[in-house]
Formats: structure tokens, C-alpha cells, sequence
């Protein structure tokens, strides 16, 4: 049952791929920086969040890629922090030595957001209510600002700037990835050459919207959210098991979630007929993998990043054509027609929009079983576009 | 926003429709047995269904058509009770006098299932664990025996039998409703003459079965639940008005919602980017409709409904192979290629069994906006196939 969870989860937790003896191994990295003030005019003092980089830096610096992560993802994109890890970055597929995105040509940087989901993976460094308020010096639980995918890429562009990078060759990122890889688009046309959003669309509709609503509302319903004081108590682990749950199953497709699992009953003695307790595996397996990802995670940060993708507008767009006019940078736009967390009208529809506006846009359909989840684990498909998309 | 709320959980409240001069007027009967006996061998004393019927029945009783309701759904198919009713039944728009299931031909009978969700409707009759267990004089909670979907068809056929009736022309129902159908086909092979299966699957796959506990999760999850005995305290309100949002947003597809609603503030005053309380119109909208629902109904019926859909194997077959070799009655089976709760393929899996099995299917595909809702408020469209299909 762990392997088709494991494959079930894959966005959630992180995909499995067999080692390598070509692995890079990559050194996690803080950025920080004395206070951020958000979009919205709020300032957070002590702002750090991690970054990795595969490759090595042009001397004139115009050689860099940045990787944005999805909605439960990290930066570890690619390569490995040790050669004993089990299993390298998740789109090691397409990073690496020789690989679509080359690191013996370009220097890939993959960061974490603000508010990362992962807080319990000591690799991890982020900023967001679980950190501490310095003038409270408790954790900030939901008194921590508000923020948006545009504060996301603000604190990647201070990065960038400590680093003396002033092009970025290409902004990709799978998922929320996308969001903030458009974003980077519309912010800051001048300084990215060209974008690759995958499995994701360049607004947050009102169908996103009220799905990501979804996701969050079983945290706020669990009595140990505490309205987002649980620090040093039980934390909602239940309810943040359920919505990581949905998240998993949501990501997926109604074919592979039946191959994996069929209508087997998840304990041989017990009939589900029988009891109100007793599961089929399908029931018991997404149980336990939300489970498993709860107890490294944080449910503030989880609400977060559901009000960031909400609040997500290209630039401060206030609609997709304004958001399509602010983008400059050619797309390479992937996603899987049968994705249902970004479904293909929705991309579609932010396709046409950019190219209405003028701007050269190619995509590529994913084919898979596993629907959005095809944006992580099924990219290697999409290698030689993108090959050819960044060395053009 | 209420207008198009009305519009956007239709399935889950009741559709609008324009009073006609022409309304049938309906009377809600009860069916009671002293007892009744599972399929998995639990007895349940006490038992009750409401139902209500349109038309004459024949002398020879060989007119009936018998209808099964949706998840959220009551008996009310077709007409009113009252002229000054607001809206007639949900499928009134192919039943009644001169219409596809034509009153003045055939004797429609509409049934209430066991653990109704509705348990707030007066008209409804339901027994489930919101009824007082005779034994100790409380509500049963949940210690009220699993119940399948199989069960609530033997309750249907014991109503049949008190009617007299041995054979019936049509068996129909919409999304949960079709499980029945389906059920009624390879139960009882030789009664049913015909299958109106809509929106709904000869099994209920792993996804399905997946997806449902997603719909059950925030009940649970909800302190006032209590493990089901919350009878005479404060009732799971959140976590049921939760779950019924996950049904409507699940039941509808995303252009509607985004027509309906765009990314428009719920208040005005109200930035959703300055405070985590200030939402978005969508999702003010579906949390209202969550939490007017919610009031009306049971919680512990939601979770019984649940278990009912995933236990549901046709005849007690063990795969769809077996279910389709059950069931002798030529169907004709309506879907919508959008629909998210039984996916096309999933319906078009059962299509393809029966018919293999040598049972003659027809199908009809609704083209419509709003996913798996269409099978309700789109069912006119399917009308001149129904009417041809029931006379012939």
C-alpha cells in the first residue's frame, strides 16, 4: 500500500526516483534580509527563506534559472543534499548536468517561498506565522501579515539583487510555480527573457478560488486551530491531515487513484459493510498520507498559501487581459489536459490572453494518468522543448 | 449573490423554476414497517419512508415508474404541494401531465431513502440516526446499523409490494438516484422493464469512494460532532456546512462558477488582501449556501449517505463484470461529459460492461455549464429520448 501512496501523494510528499551516480549535491542556503514590507504596506522583521542553486554562475551573471516551487514543494528541485538521500529534488528529471535545464550552462536558483507548508523539515527556511514575532517573541500564528504570490517574488527579487543578478535567462516553476513564475513576468518584464509555467494559469479564478477554500476550511474547523494559537499545544493535526488529503486527491486522476487501489478493503478481515470503521484501502490510504504530511507541516502556513493563491494577480492586474498586457517575456506554457486543480480552460484561457496581447506563447500538452500531478512527475516528456525553448 | 447561490447549488438546494398554471399537485404519504432487516443482517425497527406519486395507477398496476432521489435530494421529483409553493419537484421539467414520464400514461412513484439528508424538511420521512431507537428511547446516533444503497431499494421494494405492484416499467433517478436504478436493475432483473440511470455509475470506483470521504471529513473533524451524539446539544453546524459546500462546488464545473462570480470582493469595503477575514464573492457564496443547507439537515445522515455510496455494488457484485451480468433491463443512460462526480469514463466503464453483458444501452449526453448539476437542471434536454424510451 505505501508504493501507490507514495505515487498517489507525490505532489505532496516527494516523488521517488531511483539514485543516480551522476547526483548533484546541493548545499540548502538562507537568505535574510532586516524587514520586508509587504504589497499590501505591512512589515515583517527578521524575513529569511532558503535557496539551493545547481550550476555555477557566469562571470556577467546572465547565465541564471529560477525554479519556483509548488504548493507544498520546497526548493529542493533537483540533485540531492547528501548521496545517501533516498530521492533527489522533484523536477531532478529536467535539472541537472546535460539536462534540459543544463547546469553545465546555466546556473539554476530554486527557493523557498514564504510561508512554506514544510516547517517540519529541518532543510526548510521560511518565513510566516509559525516564526517567531520579535516583539512578541512568541510565533505570530494569524497576527503574521497577509501575503501574495507578488510578496513571493518580491523576496526572490531581494535575493537576486544581493546576488548582483539583474537578467533571469528563465522563470519556471510547476503549480503554484506557475503563479509565480507569471508574476515574475508582469512585475518585472525588463529583467526576465523568457517564462515556463507549468500546470498552472496566470490568474487565480473564482473556481480556484473557492476550491483552495476547500482545502483550507477542515483546519478551521478543527478545535485545536485555536483560531491559529497552537503553538506549545496540540496542533490541528486532523484537520490539516484532511486538507493535505484533499489536496493529494484533488492533484490526481480518477484513473490512476481506481489502478492504485480498486475497491480493496484496507484491512482483509474487516468488511466495511460491517462497521462504520472499517475502509476501503482508498480510504485508508489517502488517511494515512495526509496524516504522514501533517506531522512535518504547519497549518497556519497552510492557510497562508491558500490566501496567497487566492489573492494571486499578475502584477496587480485587476483581470487576466490587464494581467496579459504586463507580460513581455515569451512563454513555454505545459499543463495535462486533464488536470483539475488548473483545468486546461483555465490555461487555456491565460494562452490566449498573452498571445492577444502580443506575445509569443508555445505550449506543450503532458500525457499521463496522473492529471496535475503530471506537472512534476511527468516532465521529463516536455525535456526537449524546454531544451530548446532555453538555449534559443 | 443569493440569485446566483440559488443557481450554483441547485443540487444541493432546490432548482428555481417559474410556477405554472398547469402544476400537479402532490401529497406526501408515509410507508412504515415494523421492521426491517439489512442486506448485511442488522434489524431496524420502526421503519419509515415518506412518498409521493403523480399520475393514476392502472388496475393491472403496470404503469409505474418509480424515481430515486440524489444525495441531497427528498421525493419531491415533480410538482408541488401546495400551489403556493415556490418551485415544484427537481425533475418536474419531464414529469407531470403531457411531459417525457407523462402523468396521465404512468404512475410515477418518488420515495424518500433511509437516512435522508433532510431530516429539517417537515415533509420528509426518513429513518436513520437522527430516529429514536426504540430500545432506549434516544436517537440512535451511531449505533444506527450501516446502511447500503442496496438497502434502500429493499425498503422501495417493500412499498411496492404493499402497492401491489410486480413489475415496473421504468426504474430512473440522477446521481445517487441512478445507483438505485442501477441496483433495482440487477436486483430485482425480472420486475424492472427498463433503467433511466442519470449521472451516475454501475459502481462505485475507488475515486468515488476517495472523493466521498473528502465530502465526510469536516464532520468528523467538527467538536460537536462527538462521535454522532450531539442529539439536544449544538449540532456539527461548520463542519456540515463545510461538507456541503464540497458537494456543490464538486457537483457544478468551473465556467459557471467563474460566470457567476468572478473575482469580485463579497464586500466592497472589504479588500480580501487586507485581512484573512475578507473574502471573495465566491467564497462568501458558498459558504452561505454551505451553512443554509447545513441547518436543514443531518449530520449524521450526511455520514450514513456516504457509507451508502461507497458500500454500493449492484446486486452485491464484485466487480462491474459481475454487476452488468446482473442486470437484464435495457437502459438508457443519461450523462454529462463534464461532470466531476461520476466522470465520463467512469459512467461510459459501465456502458461499455452492460453492454458487453448483452443488455441493449442507449446513451444521452447533456451539454450544459454546470457539470453533474445539469443532470438535474438540464434533464429536459434528454426529454424526447426519455418519453421514447418509456413508451416503447
Amino acid at each position: 500500500m505505501l508504493r501507490s501512496l507514495c505515487a498517489a501523494v507525490a505532489l505532496v510528499a516527494a516523488a521517488s526516483f531511483t539514485a543516480r551516480a551522476d547526483d548533484l549535491l546541493v548545499e540548502k542556503k538562507t537568505f535574510a534580509m532586516p524587514s520586508y514590507t509587504t504589497v499590501a504596506g505591512a512589515t515583517i522583521p527578521n524575513v529569511a527563506i532558503g535557496w539551493e542553486a545547481y550550476g555555477a554562475l557566469a562571470p556577467d551573471k546572465s547565465n541564471v534559472v529560477l525554479v519556483n516551487h509548488f504548493f507544498s514543494g520546497t526548493s529542493h528541485a533537483a540533485g540531492k543534499y547528501a548521496a545517501t538521500d533516498k530521492a533527489p529534488g522533484y523536477w531532478d528529471a529536467i535539472i541537472g548536468p546535460g539536462k534540459a535545464i543544463d547546469t553545465n550552462k546555466y546556473y539554476v536558483i530554486s527557493t523557498d517561498t514564504l510561508v512554506n507548508l514544510n516547517t517540519g523539515d529541518p532543510r526548510v527556511v521560511t518565513t510566516g506565522p509559525a516564526s517567531i514575532d520579535p516583539t512578541t517573541g512568541k510565533p505570530w500564528g494569524m497576527r503574521f501579515p497577509v501575503v501574495s504570490i507578488a510578496d513571493f517574488v518580491r523576496v526572490e527579487k531581494a535575493l537576486l539583487d544581493s546576488l548582483g543578478v539583474t537578467k533571469i535567462r528563465m522563470v519556471a516553476g510547476a503549480s503554484m510555480g506557475a503563479l509565480q513564475t507569471w508574476e515574475w513576468a508582469a512585475a518585472y518584464p525588463d529583467m526576465v527573457d523568457r517564462i515556463l509555467p507549468v500546470i498552472g494559469a496566470a490568474d487565480a479564478d473564482a473556481y480556484l478560488t473557492g476550491w483552495l477554500d476547500v482545502w483550507a476550511d477542515p483546519i478551521k474547523i478543527d478545535p485545536n486551530w485555536n483560531g491559529g494559537d497552537y503553538y506549545g499545544k496540540e496542533p490541528p493535526l486532523k484537520g490539516l491531515a484532511a486538507a493535505l488529503k484533499i489536496v493529494s486527491l484533488h492533484a490526481l486522476q480518477r484513473g490512476i487513484v481506481d489502478e492504485q487501489n480498486g475497491k480493496t478493503w484496507a484491512d482483509p478481515a474487516r468488511d466495511p459493510a460491517a462497521s462504520f470503521d472499517a475502509k476501503f484501502r482508498v480510504q485508508a490510504a489517502f488517511d494515512a498520507a495526509g496524516l504522514a504530511r501533517a506531522k512535518v507541516s504547519d497549518a497556519n502556513h497552510f492557510l497562508y498559501l491558500v490566501k496567497a493563491n487566492q489573492l494571486f494577480a499578475p502584477g496587480g492586474a485587476k483581470s487576466l487581459e490587464e494581467a496579459a498586457a504586463k507580460i513581455k517575456a515569451p512563454a513555454l506554457v505545459v499543463y495535462q489536459p486533464e488536470d483539475l486543480v488548473f483545468p486546461a480552460p483555465a490555461v487555456e484561457a491565460s494562452i490566449a490572453a498573452v498571445k492577444k496581447a502580443g506575445t509569443p506563447v508555445s505550449t506543450f500538452r503532458l500525457d499521463g494518468k496522473r492529471g496535475h500531478l503530471d506537472g512534476v512527475v511527468s516532465i521529463v516528456q516536455a525535456a526537449d522543448e524546454i531544451r530548446a525553448f532555453l538555449d534559443r
